[in-house]
């Protein structure tokens, strides 16, 4: 292999070192001291190679190596290196990271490619800090603009339009941050499972070849708080029955569909929420993930079937629907999967063509051009915690693995 | 009647006043300056009759009227006068102006009867302040001691010792409001319904046969966090799915028992708690109540037999069941029972022969002495909120009732 393992484990090292919580896991929110620290440590890593270094007005940092056809258009090549509160080391960084080594290693090897490239690293893909995640990649393809800034708060009060401004951008000329798709050729991500198959069918890489489509929706059942004790089971209106009744079937409704589509009630809320108080209303979310967007929307319809017969015969009970995201799935490109699959032949890796259940900046990426995404294994699946890991010889296979796919998407001329 | 409907409604308004959130419900914790504000309005009430005011190390206010035959066991009537946040007049107050009205009628009459009375108004039986309930009935009943005291912290980091002391009492000295069983004839409690029956079925007043049994249980379903787009539904270990399908069988498991046994969850928590990530740990609770110990027994067999068949296929589940709470139903005294159907049948007030499903003082000190019960009707069945309400004319009814209950079980010997 070219790519080097002490220099990618460095990095990974190096970035780490950039955290508000040391010893409780990675903690790194946009635009605060840990990311300015991050950013000055890629840039004078970036400024060793002849490249053009520039942030765009959504703080994502670039650097751009020309090709020996200037007119054409860009191959980008990165992820996101803001964390999640008391996460880990890999989530982001291992992208970013692999971008630096592409870059470095082309320029170590005197290489010249026809296509221009575009080391990208961006922040506030977790939305830990503001709430409104894949940030730098939405600005990217003009899905944010001045209100959202001044709309995403975080804990403090501030808004990310001041957060950016205090960093020296202008959050009222996000839209620059807009690229047009005739000058992007293609977007190349390596990012961490973050799931357990790599490591469970022992597999050196995975190449995604679809990343699922997902909704959130929030629920909300509404009842009547009785006392717990004093109203008999057939006069209450309990909005934790209905809730519950509708919850424990979810789990058989993603399984039924027979393709990976999977279905989480990841929280759930009870006002008054007392003992010895029937629940008036049950708050919870239901995440929805599949490649086949038929099967989403076929989860959801049954839940809100089931909803509707668990309300309908009592008019104290109601409910509401919120769907707060929903993304299709996006394909990756076919010309790069099938380059991704001849190298990692090529190099011997074993290698698991998958679907990514977790978004990425990639999948945003998807909707102004062609796009491709590397996963490397995370121990024990875990991601977004202190434990998350990924061997960096792991890490450094899946890196070379992009490194001889650029080689030949940027078209090496000399 | 020969009770007083203006004074009735004057004393549950003049105790309103002292209120720490006005406008937002009754809010009276124990041992606050409102407590202080009642307690100097009962006893300034108190003082027009000829009784001995006393207060024991509980904080209970007591008021003794002799009866012909100083050495005989006394009859206590009374309630509790501390509210929970945001409740609303009548929960307590109620029984407390009972006491105070019946006390009044016997004086302004030169009645004097054979027992000995005393009115009983007690505090914390919300447990609102220092989170451990019925406390003046359990201070009398010899269930507390000073760690409790000690142990027992409000919002502000204050043990109930500290605030007994601020008040004047000596928490170390807590056993000395234990009081002996052959010193009390009995013990009459007037409470607002707090459920929908009485309204309901357009009843008068209820007379209280059996106050139920209550078991209140924490049970924790622990599975695995993870990833919930990343993590295909075979290798999850889903906390909330294995909960929400226990929880979606308690009330049938209720329903089943055929005897009234009411089953509510009422709080539920999820760890970490986020849209997407798989639940790796749900708490929740359970209350159950019945006036029969073993329906009670029965569900929470049923519940704990549901937990391990859903966490026995994986062994990343598992749960634990902790049992918080242990009432076992009480029985009125049939001698009460009788003579308070008997009265208000002369009285010509329509009433129900009803099981009570909150736990209140009466139910403590049905440990020691006999103990009688009457609800009067609830708006709505509604209570512990702002809206919490008792048309002044019904609560009129059950304090004649009351009243004239006492003239017999009392002796009127002039």
């Amino acid at each position: 292999m070219q790519t080097d393992l002490v220099r990618i484990k460095q990095d990974i090292e190096e970035l780490a070192r950039f955290n508000a919580t040391p010893g409780q896991g990675l903690t790194r929110f946009s635009l605060t001291k840990e990311d300015r620290e991050a950013r000055e440590y890629l840039k004078s890593q970036l400024k060793e190679l002849d490249v053009e270094i520039y942030e765009d007005q959504a703080a994502t940092l670039f650097a751009r190596r020309e090709g020996s056809d200037s007119d054409l258009p860009v191959i980008m090549l990165g992820s996101h290196f803001d964390s999640v509160r008391n996460g880990g080391n890999f989530d982001g960084p291992a992208g970013v990271v692999m971008a630096l080594e592409v870059f470095r290693l082309l320029a170590e090897n005197g290489i010249e490619t026809r296509y221009p490239l575009e080391f990208v690293a961006m922040i506030e893909e977790e939305g830990g800090r503001f709430g409104s995640g894949l940030f730098g990649s939405r600005a990217m393809t003009g899905q944010v603009d001045y209100e959202e800034l001044k709309n995403n708060i975080d804990e403090d009060g501030i808004s990310m339009a001041e957060a950016l401004r205090d960093f020296g951008f202008n959050p009222e000329e996000i839209a620059s941050a807009s690229r047009k798709p005739e000058n992007i050729k293609s977007f190349l991500e390596l990012h961490i499972e973050q799931g357990p198959l790599l490591e469970s069918k022992d597999k050196d890489v995975g190449i995604v070849d679809y990343i699922v489509g997902i909704k959130h929706l929030n629920i909300r059942v509404s009842g009547r708080p009785d006392h717990a004790g004093t109203t008999p089971m057939e006069m209450r209106a309990d909005a934790m029955a209905v809730a519950s009744k509708v919850i424990a079937g979810v789990d058989k409704l993603a399984v039924a569909e027979n393709n990976g589509t999977v279905a989480t009630v990841g929280n759930l809320s009870v006002k008054p929420g007392a003992t010895n108080i029937v629940p008036g209303e049950i708050q919870f979310t239901v995440d929805l993930r599949s490649k086949e967007y038929a099967s989403i929307q076929r989860v959801k319809e049954k839940i809100e079937t089931e909803l509707v017969k668990l309300t309908s015969d009592n008019e104290a009970l109601n409910y509401d629907l919120d769907e707060v995201i929903d993304i299709e799935p996006v394909e990756m490109s076919e010309e790069i999967l099938s380059i991704f699959k001849n190298k990692a032949e090529n190099l011997d890796f074993s290698h698991e063509e998958m679907v990514s259940g977790a978004g990425h900046d990639a999948m945003v990426m998807g909707a102004i051009t062609d796009v491709g995404l590397i996963f490397v294994p995370s121990k024990n699946g875990r991601s977004h915690c202190p434990e998350e890991w990924t061997d960096y010889e792991d890490l450094q296979k899946g890196i070379e693995l992009v490194y001889q796919t650029i080689l030949e998407l940027a078209e090496v001329v000399n």
